[in-house]
């Protein structure tokens, strides 16, 4: 067949030279009345909204998707080549394949808790001398009342430590702020987040997790321990590392897109494994974060990664804690040992309300958080300022804590002493200011103390003050410039008005045996964090796994259960609401209600670009300079049909689909593929050179190919996908979402009644569509800016 | 448009008479020369397996399907009269419809814990009563010589117990026998076995499982729990039942295949967390047998059930056991409350090689009783043989108990009695026979005592006779017609030698204060359960949430993942062995290694049976009077195609799919949809109607059209799904697979390169393809067969 005689170019004259348009998506034009009239038709004063894509970007929309972000790829391309290659293995390549895939998710396990170990033990080396400190000046200022000493030491402290994880987040890797988790959740989800999981992220995260936590900031490395374990997968599995610019030559087998994710998800495992000692609460984690299909063995070797992660944090940890071989350190995070949690049938009923309560709170954690967050976005946006604001909550964090020192006397005796540096300030002999013990250690400290301490250490006043003041510095701080989770935050601000509603309960009940502080402060901290992160079996198994209390389990459930409930009635999600502010198109685990009247006719791409068969080089490489697209059609051209079809034309019959990292590999190799005098016989670019480029390829401008070459043509047929998935232009947009999901796809080509390509559908055509916040039935679409 | 002058019979002649074939499968012929090109590329001897399905049917085969099983269909059919009903429904009712869906669950949980409940207390007295008989017989005649009385009482008792139970299943619901765990792992898999969520099923269950326990057969309770717990949800759910011929008319928006598998998995989950105390468990087993996409909310609201059945469950049995409210029974097994389960870090060598062991062990099981089970499929036929049979077993049961008690003189003082009814036989006074202790009481209390009892409560030649005689009864004893489960017997025979492990090693490390013959019999029970059933993640997890003991996860984790390696090694899991018994074409998770040479052409079944857009009534009535297929395409007639072909002819453009069932209901209401005179304006049969008559449709056979009416037209566009899911005739085998297991499908349409229909996929046409048995690579086909 001589298919070069009749390769011009494919490329259909674009509608409209916008260039807002990303990689992934394609120009869609006309369409977009299919959504006004649904708007119009229900009368929600939507159709504004939707109006083309011209409408002005406003920092911090949370109706507007980013352009650049790409998708992951999990469809397998079952070209030629890669048959060739199955062909030719033998059954022990898929052995050792196997036994290479369990070596890998050990290997994660145990690197993911000794990271997780070297930021525990750096976190209480250096907050033992830094409170340490702070206490023998405090007791020495007391009684010669320069109490401004201990402050500026205590001050300078926060904001000196903070200052570095603050400077390295906002100079060298801005990906490694926060704590992660959103992030890793687009990744599983899909979604290509650049650089995060490389290996100078892992470094700044660990560096600045240590620095955020010892420099006082309402933080956690709970968060920072998925991504950190996520990062290690990720680097384990690829056998080589992008920071370092080294290969390792091993696992190359694994470097794909799919492979990656699995290793990432059981690296996320391990992560939360070890960050609260719950192996089956991380396998959930992964599975309920990231899982579009549900697989077995997976499952099973990330509850493998997960096990080993809390077993050798276990055995290292018991170890340095002078206990060793003794296992009793499950995770970063202890909860301490509850030494039991009875509860009766009617005390349901008040766990519900706290749950309800901690929706409400959350709501208001992510309401103020968000108009933060969007003001930081439109206002502290150099690098600088972000490094002093990091640095004014740290010292301001110290001020809070030395004023309400200052100003509330609660003293006990310190018979009943729970903290490592008990401060006297103006209390009795004998007696020391619970204010101080709640303040002079690190949070996860805090969070024992209002779980285990007996009933009585603290008076109302303490417990009130330090919640509102914790729960104010904590929506302050994520968000800033620093590597720091929420968990502990919202684990410590429930447990304060947890504890708080206990005493409360005490008072009330003064006979009833069934009240217990610290049962009503771990009751408060879950739905405290359900009504902010609302995840749910995974959370509900953690805190299951971290109070080491499967009897607690219904409780802990029906809380945040009504935690999330309430929550939802009111605000998105935390994690949710970030996702959107950074415009990710992430995909939700259902299509939206009502979306029934959608096509994918109405909601795809086009015109499409397509190459033939045997195409010219030069119309690849014309098309791979003046485009970003990532996934090309293959089609036979055939006469135009006009059956019906109004104005989008169907560009020929579906032959196959081609990537465009596929197209730059053969593009490089040029000399043996496609020299017009290369011999039939010649082999294809086997499989493992393009293994060896992934996953990142060379840019089209830095591949010269000389002119004469530009009339040589490329046979594409060995490197195509020859059958990808489609569908037809008349189906509704939930089972185009369904096909989407469940697949992993990353090019959805839709074609018309005679298999001809009309159109394309990728992430972003999908993620746009969403069911209308107002609360009314329908579907609104968001706009997409590369702005963002 | 006038489709009707067009609607001649689309019904093209069938290549071969075959009516071997059953109604989701269709005709294939000569594409059989496919896979025995493959066979014969490798060498493997299997073509004669797959020339043609005219091979003689061995019972017994596991190379052969049935065609009797047919799908559930998961994909939602998106027709006019769907849409209708979805634009005219308020956000109310999604409202309701969810508060609906979570109460269910709720009932659900409640109502399986109580059927729990009712069966654990019938078994506790009956059982309670039984052996306080024997014992009380021993007592007497163990002075005067009389032996053969109590003997007599008790094979007397066993046999009349297991007769009644024996008796129910044969006669009345032998769906009902075994554990129901394959069939129920079949359902969730998407296959409909008949009967097996009736409430005639249910009741037979729990009377049979009573009677199977109290008759003293190696068989527990647990396993009937989940197929119990499904049962409750299928008929909660429908709100109606088919053996009470009651409809409660409520809950009617659930009556489609999706929605009733997602409450059955639920059920099952009940089933398990009631069974195990296993909440968690619960959830993780409904997934790992039944999910092929993972559903956040589904998830959530599955674990909303196991909770509230274990919750339901440990209230009522708190209270029955006179501890109101103390809430300590966290399921019907009960494993003890494990002082410490600590271990040192070589003891995980010794785990894996137990997890070998029970590998081996479990292969045995399944071998003898896989040979056992073909004996019985041949030979053991008559039901009132399998009654004998069942009645046989039971007494042999009492005679080996009374023959180990005779013949083995293992006396213990009485201080440490673990038993309720300590038996003196010939031991001294102030001491019991330890024999007689462990076979007079209920197999469960037996696997408690070997957790528990102090060390040197039994001696080597005991506990080593009675492992192997409980081995080979409970061999013996899966298969009967009767129901019964195999976790118990596995659980015990695994603690026998696992207690005996632990002796050995106390004697040959006399000072080590790791030996424990509690824990390795507990290791020992984990690993032959997990080399019998080979389940991984939720057998791990039920065992923790058994043990009550976090800690002791990753020891369980190995001792599990070495007994499925090792017994994978040697045959199939004892689950998988008897659905391939039964022929069920069960899809596995992933395709086949090495499927890629097969394409849809080459599985599709063809040719195909289709109807125009709108058809005479004739043309339907004759396509479903002489066939039985569930599905038939609507195609648009095109002229027949020649292009490249070969011999498999195009039917015409795809238009869309109608469901055998929906044509009945339609047929049945022809009054007003498709007489002649019918207005254009009448509105199509209502969505309502079709849920009316969900699952069990009328034959074609009972609905009377007079002759007249048979050459009116029925038009079907407002009832055919517009946009069935298709896959191009040439993709590969494993695209084919997953794009049918990810979205639950029924029915998959092939199409060649112009959208023309040129085949059907179907569940057995997928599932008869496998990794071929003798190691090599390729893959195999099945031979499908109505006989079995």
């Amino acid at each position: 067949m001589d298919y070069a005689d009749e390769n011009e170019p494919l490329i259909v004259e674009r509608r409209r030279g916008s260039s807002t348009y990303g990689s992934d998506s394609r120009i869609r034009t006309s369409e977009d009345t299919i959504i006004n009239e649904i708007s119009d038709q229900n009368g929600s004063g939507f159709a504004n909204q939707t109006n083309g894509g011209a409408k002005t970007f406003v920092t911090g929309s949370r109706d507007v998707l980013s352009a650049k972000y790409e998708s992951l790829d999990y469809d397998v391309c079952e070209n030629k080549i890669l048959l060739d290659e199955v062909r030719s293995s033998s059954n022990n390549f898929l052995v050792r394949k196997m036994l290479a895939r369990w070596l890998i998710f050990f290997l994660i396990g145990v690197f993911t808790a000794l990271v997780g170990v070297a930021i525990d033990i750096a976190i209480d080396k250096i907050a033992t001398v830094k409170y340490g400190l702070i206490k023998q000046a405090i007791d020495e200022c007391i009684e010669e009342d320069c109490l401004y000493k201990p402050y500026l030491i205590w001050a300078g402290m926060n904001a000196g430590f903070v200052l570095v994880g603050a400077f390295l987040v906002a100079y060298i890797e801005p990906v490694a702020g926060g704590s992660g988790i959103p992030q890793v959740k687009c990744y599983l989800n899909g979604v290509k987040i650049p650089r995060l999981v490389r290996l100078k992220t892992l470094f700044v995260k660990a560096i600045g997790v240590v620095s955020s936590v010892v420099g006082g900031l309402a933080g956690g490395k709970e968060g920072p321990m998925i991504h950190t374990g996520a990062v290690i997968a990720a680097g384990i599995s690829q056998g080589k590392s992008t920071s370092m610019r080294s290969d390792f030559r091993v696992f190359r087998y694994f470097r794909e897109d799919h492979e990656k994710r699995d290793f990432v998800s059981g690296g996320a495992a391990a992560g939360v494994a070890a960050a609260f000692g719950a192996p089956v609460g991380g396998v959930l984690f992964s599975l309920e974060e990231g899982s579009s299909f549900w697989n077995q063995s997976l499952t099973w070797r990330i509850f493998f990664a997960s096990s080993v992660s809390v077993f050798t944090l276990n055995i290292i940890l018991s170890a340095y804690h002078g206990h060793p071989g003794e296992l009793t350190y499950y995770g970063l995070l202890n909860f301490g040992h509850f030494e039991s949690l009875n509860y009766d049938l009617f005390e349901l009923i008040l766990y519900a309300w706290m749950g309800a309560v901690g929706g409400l709170l959350g709501s208001l954690y992510i309401h103020v958080n968000y108009k933060l967050t969007v003001f930081r976005m439109r206002y502290i946006r150099g690098r600088w300022l972000k490094v002093i604001e990091a640095c004014l909550v740290a010292a301001i964090t110290a001020t809070v804590a030395m004023l309400m020192m200052f100003c509330i006397s609660d003293c006990r005796s310190l018979g009943q002493d729970p903290t490592e540096n008990p401060i006297q300030m103006y209390c009795g002999d004998g007696e020391y200011s619970s204010v101080a013990a709640l303040w002079l250690q690190n949070p996860e400290a805090s969070v024992r103390s209002l779980f285990h301490d007996p009933p009585g250490s603290q008076n109302y006043l303490t417990l009130f003050v330090f919640t509102a003041m914790y729960l104010g510095l904590s929506i302050w701080t994520y968000g800033l410039s620093v590597s720091a989770g929420i968990f502990i935050p919202c684990l410590l601000t429930g447990a304060g008005w947890g504890r708080l509603t206990g005493m409360c309960l005490g008072a009330i009940f003064p006979n009833a045996d069934w009240v217990d502080p610290g049962k009503y402060a771990l009751v408060g901290a879950a739905a405290q964090l359900g009504g902010v992160v609302r995840m749910t079996i995974s959370l509900t198994i953690i805190l299951i796994e971290a109070t080491g209390n499967i009897n607690f389990g219904l409780p802990l459930m029906i809380t945040l259960m009504t935690a999330k409930w309430v929550g939802d009635y009111f605000t998105e999600g935390f994690y949710d609401l970030h996702i959107q502010l950074s415009g990710v198109p992430l995909l939700p685990w259902e299509p939206p209600a009502m979306s029934f009247e959608l096509s994918a006719r109405g909601v795809m791409s086009y015109p499409v670009l397509a190459f033939s068969p045997v195409e010219k080089v030069r119309t690849i490489v014309e098309a791979l300079t003046s485009q970003t697209y990532n996934g090309f059609p293959i089609v036979e051209r055939v006469q135009p049909t006009k059956s019906g079809n109004g104005d989008i034309a169907a560009i020929g019959k579906l032959r196959g689909l081609i990537l465009q990292s596929q197209l730059i590999v053969i593009l490089q190799r040029r000399t043996y593929v496609y020299l017009e005098t290369k011999p039939d016989n010649e082999p294809p670019i086997p499989l493992a050179e393009f293994r060896n480029n992934y996953p990142r390829y060379k840019n089209i401008k830095d591949i010269y190919i000389p002119e004469e070459e530009m009339d040589y043509t490329i046979d594409l047929r060995p490197y195509m996908n020859p059958s990808p998935y489609t569908v037809q232009d008349t189906a509704s947009f939930p089972r185009v979402f369904r096909l989407f999901r469940a697949l992993g796809l990353r090019h959805l080509i839709v074609v018309n009644e005679s298999n001809e390509v009309v159109g394309m559908v990728t992430r972003k055509d999908i993620a746009r569509y969403r069911a209308k916040s107002n609360g009314a039935l329908g579907v609104e679409e968001l706009n997409i800016s590369d702005k963002l």
